[in-house]
C-alpha cells in the first residue's frame, strides 16, 4: 500500500507556535531520510484529505516514538487532527506569490493581483513566519506608494467575512495609539449611542501597552462576544464595546501583526491597510482616526502625520469609507490611570461626572464623539460639541454605558492591586516633561495587564506646580515580586517626570 | 531564595530548529504568568552563569513536567546544559543594533560601526530567524552600496577565525553556482598545487543543488578534516579540498545562509560579502572567480555579471585580496553527471585523460587554472592556459590529485546507484536547450546529493544531433520509489532538452 510508505501516525505534542504551522519529525525517520527533509524546510502535509505547508523540526531525543510525528498547535487544529490520524508528507514548491515579493525587494511595484495572491496564501497559512517578515520589511519604510497600500487594503477585505447592519450610517473610532490611558473609547460609544447613531466598537487587547481598550473593558464587563451576541446588543443599544479578537474581521491582519510586533516594525501603509480593512469588516461608514503627536507617542511630528490623514482619506475614498482625521496631544498621558482598572477608573470618573475626573479625558471624549457627529452630519464643529458634552453632563451617556454593560452581561467596579508603592518627588519644581514610554514599562512591569489591577496612577499631569516631598505617582501590584521589578526598574531611569526648578 | 522562584529544571528534548535558540516552557509555569510570557516573546535565558537569548514557544500537552523547561539543540549545546540544570528566566530588550536595520528599512544608510553590531550580534545568536529576514530583506535587490557591502565584508572578516599559512601568496577559486555539474575545483587546485602555488581550498556541501563539490568529493576521499589535519596536508601537497563545513571561517554567513536560502533570496551584496569574508578568513590573496552566465543559471545577463565583477574587484580591494572575476557559459550543464557520484566520474575521466572525458569540465577547468596561475603572475593569458594544459595532459595533476586523497585519509572509486531508467528521444533533431533547473530537480528527485550515488547522466550536450529513439539521458536512484518520483516529474515537463527538427 503506497500510503504506509509514506505516512506516519500523530502524536498530540501541545506546542503552541502562534500561527506558524510546524511538524516535528524524528531525525532518524524513513521519511525524514527518503525525502531528503531537513530542519525548517517547508513540507507539504496532509491528514483525512486536508492539507497544510508547515516548517520542519527535527527531534533527536525521545518525545517521539519511531514512526510518530507531532504538530504544532495551529496546524494540529487547523487540520482538526487526532492522536494516532495518519499524515502524509510530501516536498513544497516555494510559495509563487513570494516571487513578487522577491520582485519588491528589487523595487518593483506589487499590482493589486500580486497583493491579493500575497494576502491569500498568508491567509491560508503557506508562509513561514521568516517569509511574512520578509514582506513587512520590503513594504516598510514607505516603500508602499498609495496604489498598494489600496491594494493591500482591498486585498485584506476580500480575505475577511464582512458585518453588516441594515444602516445607512455606521460609525466608528480608531485612534493610531502610543499613548498611555487614553481610553476614550467606552465614553464616546456611550455619547454617540445615546445619539441613536449605530456605532458598534470592537477594540484590541494590549499588545505591546500596559492596556488595550478590550484590558480596560473587561474589568467593568463582558467583552467576548460572538457575532450574534453583539448584533443583540447593537439592536438593543445601538453601540457595543467588545473584545474584535474573537470575530476575524481581518485574518490576514491577525497574522501580520504578530510578525510586526516581534520586529518592532509598524510600517504605515501596512498600518493604514491593517485599520481601515478592519472598519470596512466592521460594515463602518464613517470613521473618526484619533492621531496623538508627541516625542514619545507613535506618531512624532505634524508633518507625519499629515501624510497618514492623507493616507488614510484617499484610501477609505477607494473602500467607500468618509475618514476623518483628528490631530491631538501626545505630549503626556490621557488621564491619570496607566493599567487596566486603573484607566476604568478615570473612565468611571468623566461618565459620572464626578468632581474630580480627569478633564483630559472628559474633553478628548467629547472632542472625539463630536467629529463624528459632525462628520455624520456633515456640518461645522461647534454644534457636534454642544451635543455631544449635553450628553455626558446630562448623565445620560452613564446611564448608556450602564445598559450596554448589562446588555452586555453585566456591570461590575472595578479595583486597585493589594501592593502599593508612592513615588514622591526629590525636589521642587515645574513638570514640564513626562515619558509616556517609561511610565508604560513601570507598569506593565507592575503586571499589568495581565494583572488587570496592577499599573500606575500619575498624579501630576504637565505644568503641575511640586513641592519636595510631594507624590507624584502610584504603582501598584497584585505581587511584591512584580512591584519590585517596577521599581529596580523606575530607580535606573531618573527623567522620568522632569522637574524644573522655578526661579 | 531567590532562584527557586524565577527557576525550571531542564530536560532535553532535542528538538532542531537549526541555529536559532528556542526555549519550550508550560503554558501554566507560574514564570510565564508572572512575567506574562507569550508564544514568540524573545526571553534572557540563564544557565550556570551563561546566559542567550531564545524564542519562547509555549507548550500545553503533557511533554514537559510541571516545573521544567525545554531547549532547542542550538540552546542546548551552546549553554552546555545538561539534564535537570537550573534555568532562570528574563525579559529582554529588543536587540539595539535592529535599531539600524529598521531605520535601513527606511533609507539609512549602514555606518561600519551598525554593520559590526548587526554580525556580532547575529554571531552572539541574538538575533530570532525572523530579525534575520528582515535584515536580509531590507538589504536585498540593490539596497547595500559599495561602502556597505565593504562594511559587511569586513564586519563578517573579524567575526570569525583567520587561517595563516606563512606564505606570500595563496590562491582560490569560488564559482557563483546556479550550474549542474561544474566540478572544476578537484582538477583546478591539482594542476595549481602540482605547479607549487598554496591552494588550501575549502567547499560547500549542496544547499539547493543536487551536488556540493564537498558532496563530489566525499564519494572519493575523506573531506571532514580539522583545521590541524588540513595544514598537514596542505605543507606536504600544497593543496587540498575540503569541506568548509566544520570550520567555521564565517560564523555570521553560517546563520544567514539558511534564513536566505529558505527565502529563496541572495542578494548581491550579502553574497559578495559572504563569498569574500570566507576567502579572506581563509588566507587567500588572489582568488578567481567564475561567473557562469545563462538563460537558467544564477547570473543570466552580462550586464549582471558586470556589476557583480564590478563589487567582487573594489571589495576586494578593500580587504587586500585580488580577484579576476571570469565570465563562463552557463547555458548547459558542465560535463555529463550530475549528481555527486556522477561528477566524479567525470572529474576523474578529465584528470586520467581518457579519450572520451568531457571536453567541455577539462577545457573549464584549464581556463580556470591558466586564469590563477596568470592573475600570480600578472601576466598575459597564454602562458597560464599553455602551463595548465601541460600539467594536466602530462598525467602530472592526476597524480598530484592521488597524492591530496592519499593525504587526505585514501581514494576510493565513485559508483553508480542501482536503480536506472533511460530516457530516449521521441523525435530526431539537434539538442538546442537544456533546462539545468529542471535536470537538477529530475537528479535532486532521484536522491542527490543525500544518495551520493543517485542523479542524472546527460548524453547529449548541446547541438548534437540525434535520431528517435537515441538515448537523451539516464536516471540513476538507489530505491525505487525516488527513480519513480524522478520519472514522474520528468514526465510533467516536456521541454527539458529541447529538440529542434533539421530541416
Amino acid at each position: 500500500m503506497e500510503t504506509t510508505f509514506n505516512t506516519l501516525k500523530l502524536v498530540h505534542l501541545g506546542i503552541d507556535t502562534q500561527k506558524e504551522h510546524v511538524v516535528f519529525m524524528r531525525r532518524d525517520c524513513h521519511i525524514c531520510i527518503s525525502e531528503g527533509f531537513e530542519a525548517l524546510n517547508r513540507v507539504l502535509i496532509t491528514v483525512k484529505g486536508q492539507s497544510l505547508i508547515a516548517t520542519l523540526y527535527i527531534i533527536s531525543a525521545g518525545i517521539l516514538q519511531s514512526g510518530t510525528a507531532g504538530l504544532s498547535e495551529s496546524a494540529w487544529k487547523n487540520l482538526k487532527a487526532k492522536e494516532g490520524d495518519e499524515v502524509s508528507f510530501s516536498h513544497v514548491q516555494p510559495v509563487a506569490s513570494m516571487g513578487s515579493i522577491r520582485a519588491k525587494m528589487y523595487g518593483k511595484k506589487l499590482s493589486n493581483g500580486a497583493l491579493q495572491n500575497i494576502i491569500n496564501d498568508i491567509v491560508k497559512g503557506q508562509y513561514s513566519n521568516i517569509e511574512i517578515a520578509a514582506f513587512i520589511t520590503a513594504c516598510a519604510g514607505d516603500k508602499l506608494d498609495i496604489h498598494e497600500i489600496i491594494g493591500l487594503t482591498k486585498a485584506m477585505v476580500n480575505t475577511g467575512s464582512k458585518l453588516s447592519w441594515g444602516k445607512k450610517i455606521v460609525v466608528d473610532k480608531h485612534c493610531v495609539g502610543g499613548l498611555p490611558g487614553n481610553r476614550t473609547t467606552p465614553i464616546v460609544v456611550a455619547i454617540i449611542a445615546e445619539l441613536g447613531l449605530t456605532i458598534p466598537k470592537t477594540s484590541s487587547r494590549a499588545i505591546t501597552s500596559p492596556a488595550g481598550t478590550a484590558d480596560t473593558l473587561e474589568t467593568m464587563t463582558g467583552i467576548n462576544l460572538s457575532i450574534k451576541q453583539i448584533k443583540k446588543v447593537v439592536e438593543k443599544e445601538n453601540g457595543c464595546f467588545v473584545w474584535g479578537g474573537s470575530i476575524k474581521l481581518s485574518p490576514a491582519d491577525d497574522i501580520l501583526i504578530r510578525v510586526e510586533r516581534a520586529l518592532d516594525v509598524d510600517g504605515e501603509g501596512q498600518m493604514i491597510a491593517s485599520v481601515l480593512s478592519k472598519k470596512s469588516a466592521a460594515g463602518s461608514t464613517h470613521v473618526v482616526i484619533d492621531i496623538p503627536i508627541g516625542k514619545t507617542a507613535k506618531v512624532r511630528t505634524e508633518e507625519d502625520a499629515e501624510k497618514l490623514r492623507y493616507y488614510f482619506n484617499v484610501v477609505g475614498k477607494a473602500i467607500g469609507i468618509e475618514v476623518k482625521a483628528l490631530f491631538t496631544d501626545g505630549t503626556q498621558p490621557i488621564g491619570r490611570g496607566i493599567g487596566p482598572s486603573l484607566e476604568a477608573m478615570d473612565v468611571l470618573s468623566v461618565l459620572r461626572n464626578e468632581k474630580n475626573a480627569p478633564q483630559d479625558l472628559r474633553n478628548k471624549a467629547i472632542f472625539i464623539a463630536a467629529n463624528i457627529i459632525d462628520l455624520v452630519n456633515n456640518q461645522p464643529h461647534e454644534s457636534g460639541l454642544i451635543t455631544a458634552e449635553k450628553i455626558l453632563s446630562s448623565g445620560k451617556a452613564y446611564e448608556k454605558f450602564m445598559a450596554i454593560c448589562i446588555a452586555q452581561g453585566g456591570f461590575k467596579e472595578p479595583e486597585f492591586a493589594i501592593h502599593k508603592m508612592d513615588i514622591h518627588a526629590d525636589k521642587s519644581g515645574v513638570v514640564t516633561e513626562i515619558d509616556n514610554r517609561k511610565l508604560a514599562k513601570i507598569a506593565k512591569l507592575a503586571g499589568a495587564p495581565h494583572d488587570s489591577k496592577a499599573g500606575v496612577l500619575l498624579k501630576t499631569p504637565l505644568n503641575t506646580k511640586v513641592n519636595k516631598g510631594d507624590l507624584l505617582f502610584c504603582i501598584y501590584a497584585e505581587t511584591e515580586g512584580e512591584l519590585k521589578y517596577a521599581i529596580e526598574y523606575m530607580k535606573s531611569e531618573p527623567d522620568i517626570i522632569l522637574l524644573e526648578s522655578v526661579s
